[in-house]
């Protein structure tokens, strides 16, 4: 056992730094000018930066085997922690912004050769961009088996009746692909009645309704989260990812690495908020005292402390495992990050809100921006409580007596 | 000791209960569609409802004393519960809105002759709107003693240089008139060194900048929150309120009423996050079991009940106080009810939020944006830290040894 | 509504702090020394007290009818209150210590003529002591329905045998009758099933097997909390108390008064604690700061006036709602305060110990006690979760369509 | 990185886990029947089981270099993990019990010769115990500088003169020794103003008072925690350890292995209270089901989860980090878990006695006792905030801007 990054972690966290650094941090004021202007696009300025990223060789750092950097689980999480320092732009500038990182881990592991080529290279070099359509407005889509977005089989066809929302990254014009998970069958085995289709932003039949707000933000810089009608929407039956009823499985797939990226990155973002904290705190003043002396500021700073470095390891540990077990061999460890982090990192990110007084709420700090990102994710991928019911089964399970 | 209301006070419940059920939840959702289209004005359907309200004896209800409806504080506060059921409208459409009704009060109590004529009796009429400038980017406001905006006499007139923000309601056209606090003295006792103005909206100097939001929000509807620019702006000496250096008191004059108005419209929310949140959790199914069987969100219910039962006597106890010992000699109960009702009522709201997933943090339900108001009032008035450390000054001194 | 105590409270409330200033507060030292010494018994000096108390007229206060003071609940409660500030002497002082006040009422309510004579009248004298044994160690007692003890006729007798245990009390010698619930029958309504009979300490068959602990508490000075076991103990049929099958409604009706009278002393034990945290904040310096000007220590001691303040207000309710509506009307009430304040007594108990360093835990403070005692209360009478789902569903059927 | 012991820990581990299997857990239930009959004695059966221990190569596996096991922190903290599932019987019975461990550490690494000839030995070899006398019970000790126990050097002697409380261990006769820290000088740097000497049990003017109690209990298996009254206790000047002044470094040198040993068994405490949760929860029913299947019992038994593997991490790191950087270079993450373990781990005993009803504060069951242990533990070596405030002076540092 110990805790010393590799050497390729250590070089590529050296070289990521730098481009925080010298690019990121730097473009942050005017990405927030820009991203009032741009509408459902990312800010032009992006693109610069897009390229930057790839001429450092900053590129698909998160997608393991021949297709993207080669990184193992516990090589990227690092990377993907300083990138959620600046997550507007840092995962987005180097191609590692969800949903793009988990549809196209989803292509390269379960695509037919002409999906991955027609679809699965655009998005490695940033082309275009995708979305994945899976939650309900009707149903609590926590529970897959709940899914009611019909994809019903028609001679060479397929064609898709049904409603979507949060299909997050959908609104924006270059968002081209979108994978839709729904039901293939009413029969068989609960999970094995969904299945996931390829379905082209311009299909007739989809109509893109509108962006769902979180917490008032419209999130319109990395493309929103759409709401989607289906109606008749027919595509070629070869759009069909992996085979019929095979959609719970690719989800499950899709979903660990996707869990600990977010996690990953709600710790950079914890990282900023404690640096903003107490930058803040030696700076301000009230009653005579600077906050950074006021007790009840110093209880949150080292709060915040105590709880990222139980985070941090426990997300680390959680990669190793995912590398040497497996995904289902690190599933209590995923669920536990998936509960653990976001609350956490929310709380950070209040108590960092309150040191910064009415700018903590407002546009002018990006801490409200982080909070409602932190919080919302205590609900996407199934909310804590599911996540919590599921681990607690597998625990007492232990302890049940052999029949 | 009872806990009756008096007939006045049911009779009043009663009437407004019938204004809501009638006239405000069925035009919740139009309000909701025209407010998506009316820039940084009311959506129009609030001017019928200001009518019907008035014409239903319902108008000015916050107000005591001759100009309002001459309600004690303890019968107005179980109507601004009522009110808070639907935060967005009620108030607005009876007049009992924030931050005029402080302003009403302020100018009923301090303004000359003629301050609350050409001022106060459009306001009491609903014709204008109002804002309060207090707070400043650059300084901790919650301590007064910090505000650097400064107010210098020069002649006949005052000359007012500054910068202020989280004026709420200045971003709406109608907002004619600010009462800004400033400093117009460096002397003397640090509370005497502040007094308040009245700055009509179109003089020159004076500029709206933008208008903040709140975790994402512009609060549009009822006229946003504004950074406003003081650049040699100049009143007639005549626009002073009350006295010179009287600005603090006056301040703390305002603050203990519109606490306690806040915090009974939070309640109000706090039940209507309750009745989602069943009807919710008794319609939605997870896992094959309706939310309501589920013993977490069962939990969450109960808790929501106990904490509100204890909120809503503190406050009322509060309000009787207020009543009968005046402002003063409520002042710890004032403190305790800002303390505890802002942050219980937000963990009632992020449980209504879990139940309704992604709904819950969209713009489909109210409970994100209820949300964001009861969290940003832990900051408004003043952080809850400066409450408690206040609060525990004064319970600390009745131990101290007498001198 | 106000919030003012009616003259006859406020003369007993007088009375009863001259009483403790006078009498109780001095005793504490001695008491805990004669505990110390005095076994299973009560220190001596509490006769003493009990004189005392008599002559001034604090005996049976909790009592309501003609057999004792014949206070209303509203009246007691800030009196309870007032003997939770010195618990463990207060309440046995003045004849007003569980378990004997559900005991006697029980007995003046659902009592024969001849039992009221036998065991109501030396209780009220304060001659002999009396236990509730109904919780069981081998089955989960907060459902009733599991009670396993049988009670069995056989002619003009009761069998009774099973195994009980946490009966408060009965480790005392003095401890003269026992309260049994047990069932009666295995047929018909699962509530219907269950009686009460009286046990005469000396009962043959009857055997009191040890002192249970409360976090390492034998609780000696009032009688600990003994495990009993009944093989084949034979009473008279006419020790049932109330008629056979109608165990469990007594039950109930003794449980609301007594949950309440643990609330209002729990609440004075918590305004000890503040006392003492004070005090002890104010006397001691740390790294050169009194602990009472460290933020942390400040925090707690403004949240624990804030929470207790709303507790206070709820339980007042409470009693006000069961003398009104009686104690079904006040059902929730009384649910809530039984979940609401032993965890927020216990939260201040805790950080009084905090602030109490190494001395907090030891015999030196009363306050590890006392929190042992609130900690305790989060379990008797029924676990929290216990109440919490049943509220829960209680709220939830508000919202449940009419069938 | 990774996360795999190395061969030496797992084969301790097993080794470990048999002793624990074979001879300590079936030795459990007559350990506190021994221990209720053997007065401030261990009780008997615990010299066979340090006998065995030490048989099996289970000894001393805490003390690193030629005088212990020579393990490293990495290697030891998993196994006083699986010490800690029984903390009362396992430290003890393979001489790894505190306050003995820090004890012998301290007399390895700063004792004389002759001292660790005659006192080291003897507790090596597991002969005699020791107790350390450092807090006070007239000044807050957290702050180390407050110390007010007098040491003053008189001719070839120390003469001692004070009061130490929570001197663990000192009650067993079988204590010999006691290591004694105290002012030696008025002057010079606050820290520098400390010394330890080594007081023998029979040294004229010592007296052991009493023992003092943590949330009723004695501790009397391992020694109770004794008030000890120093009156002109004379010692050769030989008995000092180390330098004169040298007394707070030492004291540091001895807390940082104290602390995570600490940590680890609190652990293995957490996984006991979960396995007897699980169990209990699975045994149990109530309203016709099973505990197990309640969702608030579901919720804690994951969050249990959660949390103890995020402890675990962090304590695996931070003894990793003392064998690589030393203790200064640990400072921080010391101090985390030292915030973070005993208040998680008391969370998780609170939620384990809730579910065993009142059991769960009785002596039945292990976990009132564990509750307290990890209560204490809150406050011993400091109290929480103390270390909070040091860590965030540390947070803040790296923010300050270079003078």
């Amino acid at each position: 056992m110990d805790f010393v990054f590799d050497a390729t972690t250590e070089e590529l966290r050296a070289r990521l730094t730098a481009f925080m650094d010298e690019c990121v941090y730097p473009a942050e004021e005017e990405f927030e000018r820009q991203s009032a202007e741009s509408g459902w696009s990312p800010p032009p300025l992006l693109e610069d930066l897009k390229e930057e990223a790839r001429r450092r060789g900053l590129w698909n750092l998160f997608l393991p085997g021949e297709h993207g950097a080669g990184l193992t689980n516990l090589q990227y999480a690092p990377l993907a922690e300083i990138m959620g320092r600046s997550p507007r732009i840092a995962p987005a500038a180097t191609n590692c912004a969800a949903p793009d990182t988990g549809n196209m881990e989803l292509l390269a592991m379960f695509g037919a050769e002409w999906q991955r080529r027609t679809w699965l290279e655009p998005l490695l070099s940033g082309e275009i961009r995708s979305a994945f359509a899976m939650t309900e407005p009707d149903v609590a889509s926590s529970d897959a088996t709940n899914i009611a977005t019909s994809i019903v089989r028609d001679g060479d066809e397929y064609v898709i009746n049904g409603r979507k929302w949060f299909a997050s990254g959908a609104m924006n014009p270059r968002c081209a692909i979108f994978i839709v998970m729904g039901r293939t069958s009413e029969d068989g085995s609960p999970h094995r009645r969904q299945s996931m289709v390829l379905v082209p932003r311009d299909t007739p039949g989809l109509t893109v309704r509108r962006g769902m707000r979180v917490f008032g933000y419209t999130d319109a810089d990395h493309g929103g989260h759409a709401e989607l009608l289906f109606e008749d929407v027919r595509v070629p039956a070869g759009n069909l990812i992996g085979e019929e009823g095979g959609g719970f499985a690719i989800a499950q797939a899709r979903l660990g690495p996707g869990r600990i990226h977010h996690c990953m990155r709600l710790i950079g973002m914890a990282e900023r908020a404690v640096e903003l904290t107490c930058a803040r705190a030696l700076r301000r003043t009230t009653f005579g005292t600077p906050l950074a002396r006021q007790g009840v500021v110093q209880d949150w700073i080292a709060e915040a402390r105590v709880r990222i470095e139980q985070l941090r390891l426990l997300v680390l540990k959680t990669a190793w495992l995912m590398d040497t077990a497996g995904n289902r061999g690190a599933h209590t460890e995923i669920q536990a990050i998936k509960i653990a982090t976001p609350r956490e990192v929310e709380w950070i990110l209040d108590k960092a809100v309150q040191v910064h007084g009415a700018g903590g709420v407002s546009q002018d700090f990006p801490l409200a921006g982080l909070w409602a990102a932190a919080r919302s994710l205590r609900l996407a991928d199934g909310p804590d409580e599911v996540h919590k019911r599921s681990l607690a089964y597998r625990e007492l399970k232990k302890h049940m007596p052999a029949e």
